[in-house]
């Protein structure tokens, strides 16, 4: 299975669309750029669900359910919003099918069933939360209002790929509303750290935390957060985005609260999320040529045994000892998982697990047992060793540390050897070329000379880094006045 | 806040209504027929789903995520399928808004992008998993598969109630393959069984278990199993179902397998599903002119502590040993929450957290801290009692479990006190008239019949029980030969 994959060097992209197909992740459906998230892509999905929703908890946020649809009038309410998406949206606009006359048999869409107003599939949820709102909120008593939603969205996107960009995918979008600015920029950054705290503690991914420039902002943000990562072929992804709203949506559906001065005002707000686009910065991050890697925080399997046998008497000893083990493991806490089908042999399972990237395999022969031992074999240095069984628990625990921790350093470490700082335009030109990654630049803030790289060069302004330091600079490009680098790159 | 509840005996309905609002579970939105549920009633309906999911994983099935949408041409495929639900689907038919020239700052649907074959909203999952597993099932070696997905769908009723009847609404849809009609059939009674399960010892609601007649059968189904559950105004509500869909989807979608003996046969299927729907089953059977009613295992605070306070000090006092309490409680595996708001006084909170369902109520204030004693209000019975601190914990442990139970049997009781056998028509007239509930009575087994009766008085046939045994008699309507009483009931 393994040894037909593409080769990451030979066509990086073929490699990804071929992996995530291969190991069961995703696959096209029968509806133009909608995605099937298979079962194995989906459990790691929820594990990146459990561990995300964990943590807009504890920062006091709750979930609540709205609508799919939001009327036409709703949606265009937030002009620049509305302006953003406007161009990618599924738009129903009947509510019922009947028999095709023409055609026994088949349906057609009935014309009397025509709605007064046309109904947009969400693109987002700004437009139908914050006309909820407004029946919610009266008085700073009612703030802050701390919501999240886990849902599905549809943007029709002409060019899609499996998980990066699809027409429809799942994501959560927090909505939050709060009596001050400072407070609602407080959550906007306070989101953003949630989730360059998730890519780096279970994805293993490390980022680059960012303000995005006005150009490449949310369409109805007055500034938009993000964490940027880096990719195993040099471009970036975009992983999340947390915005702070300003007060252009309380406005365009007149929310206002009574504060504490007993003023009328409008509400702060801020929306961010993580989508399932996720799974394809997880798999571009650590996976290699014989397929994905996972990291043991997100792996639905850390640990798969594998029993190697001739006889039934011999399977059943082995099942014995694997009984006893898959007991004290996950005592442990440990994730694991026993592969005793017998329609596949040793081999074929071995390639599976490697293609479908779970951490540490176990196999366990009637030698084995003889000699109390079992043979250890890690995804992501592919080294395998023979080990014994007395305290293979204690062993398996730091090793799947080990593991999380060199897969987030060996990213960290191509992340830092692929962010580049470069002072002309010849010599950003031959480092995107030639060498990928962030480039680090100075820039003279306008959006003209955003444009007139990205139309050369194809490279975008990813982000300005939070921690980017003060410098007295030229543009790259113009040679104008900078007083700040940020980070350029290609991007998925 | 509870105040102003209408009573149960005054109007159900309106009670249902207000109840749902003024508990602050859901609300209707701007969108015709959908509901926003708004984060307490979306905390019950996740205590539901976690539940239900390791239910479903427990018995070998995996979660995973289809389209939104279904292409008409394989919507049409099933073709009972697709008659059954033709008459209330959302049709996307366009997939871009522009500027409407007419009127500046507003869209319109672009005419020219329209969809060469529209899509349809599901309604439910059938016809574009099939399509899919088509692609996934080749040998008897691919068997069984089992899946579930949690999602949303639409369906475009036009009459809607909150949870009850919703244009959109969430829910989880079982879609399992077998190589077998006798293994499909054990998978939909397994789940089935499940449902039943769930209802009785989460949410506390006895139900019965039976057979839809060919009339309420689910559209291409060749058999559906449910889940009928009696609300307190005497009306039935069908809880869950759970479909034998014979080979009429791997027909439609030609999904066949390579049996052990080489032969080509068509898949058995099955599918299952319950809803946001159980919500209004949860309320309906509990709840009083007070609120909410909620049993333990489905609550989201099982234990509220109000304190009772003058002074920052005293505040401070009771605080500490709240903190302490709060602890040990958890630590017993009880959801707790400390309701130290300043901007309401003990009563306001005393009366929501009463509305809202909270199971137990422990007020404390300086006195009790003198005594080493708290206040202790049960729910469901409205009773209070002062008891000593020391040792509450094992004593609240004992309380929840007794008001679980305690739910059950008085729903168990009006179950039972509210089915009744019938035998002339006079009878069921006067049963369903004056006291409500299930009527137990012989049924001739005809579409005709049961139409009729369904015509005169409201009422259909329920389910035919699983338990119900064999016997001879006469048809409540028609006189004819009877082997078998079903239950008759009015529904929601």
């Amino acid at each position: 299975m393994g040894k037909n994959l593409t080769s990451r060097s030979e066509d990086y992209s073929k490699w990804y669309n071929e992996l995530v197909v291969k190991a069961d992740l995703a696959e096209n459906s029968a509806v133009r750029g909608c995605m099937v998230i298979k079962p194995y892509g989906y459990a790691i999905w929820e594990k990146m669900q459990a561990e995300l929703d964990r943590m807009f908890k504890e920062t006091g946020h709750q979930n609540a359910y709205f609508p799919l649809f939001v009327p036409k009038s709703l949606f265009e309410a937030e002009e620049k919003n509305a302006e953003g998406f406007a161009k990618e949206c599924a738009v129903v606009t009947h509510y019922r099918l009947q028999n095709d006359p023409d055609n026994p048999g088949k349906l057609r869409v009935d014309p009397d069933a025509k709605l007064e107003e046309e109904l947009v599939v969400r693109p987002t949820s700004e437009a139908i939360i914050w006309n909820t709102y407004k029946g919610w909120i009266q008085s700073y008593r009612d703030l802050p209002l701390l919501i999240n939603q886990w849902a599905n969205v549809v943007r029709w996107e002409m060019r899609t790929r499996l998980f990066l960009r699809t027409a429809e995918f799942l994501w959560q979008e927090g909505h939050t509303a709060h009596s001050t600015k400072e407070e609602a920029i407080a959550e906007a950054e306070q989101m953003n750290d949630i989730y360059a705290e998730f890519a780096q503690n279970f994805m293993a991914i490390p980022v680059v935390k960012g303000l995005k420039t006005e150009s490449e902002r949310f369409a109805g943000a007055d500034e938009t957060y993000c964490i940027e990562a880096l990719m195993q072929d040099g471009k970036a992804l975009q992983a999340g985005t947390s915005h702070f709203l300003g007060q252009n949506f309380a406005k365009a559906f007149d929310v206002k609260f009574t504060s504490k001065e007993g003023k009328q005002e409008y509400v702060w707000a801020t929306s961010w999320g993580v989508s399932t686009r996720l799974m394809g910065a997880l798999i571009m991050t650590h996976s290699d040529d014989k397929g994905l890697v996972l990291p043991p925080n997100l792996a639905p399997n850390q640990i798969v045994i594998v029993p190697i046998f001739k006889t039934d008497e011999q399977f059943e000893e082995i099942t014995n000892v694997v009984n006893h083990l898959m007991k004290s493991l996950r005592s442990k806490g440990v994730t694991v998982k026993y592969d005793k089908r017998d329609t596949l042999r040793p081999g074929a399972k071995f390639a599976q697990h490697e293609l479908q990237g779970v951490p540490l395999r176990i196999a366990i022969g009637t030698r084995d047992l003889e000699n109390g031992t079992v043979e250890l074999a890690r995804r992501d240095t592919l080294s395998k060793e023979t080990t014994t069984i007395d305290g293979i628990e204690d062993k398996v625990v730091v090793l799947l540390e080990e593991i999380q921790s060199s897969l987030y350093n060996r990213a960290l470490d191509y992340k830092n050897t692929h962010t580049t700082k470069v002072d002309t335009f010849e010599e950003f030109k031959d480092v995107l070329e030639n060498k990928g990654g962030f480039i680090s630049a100075h820039w003279d803030g306008t959006i003209e000379t955003e444009d007139k790289i990205k139309e050369i060069t194809k490279a975008t302004i990813r982000c300005v880094p939070l921690d980017s330091v003060n410098e007295d600079g030229k543009c790259v490009f113009s040679g104008n006045k900078s007083s700040k680098r940020v980070l350029f790159a290609k991007a998925y």
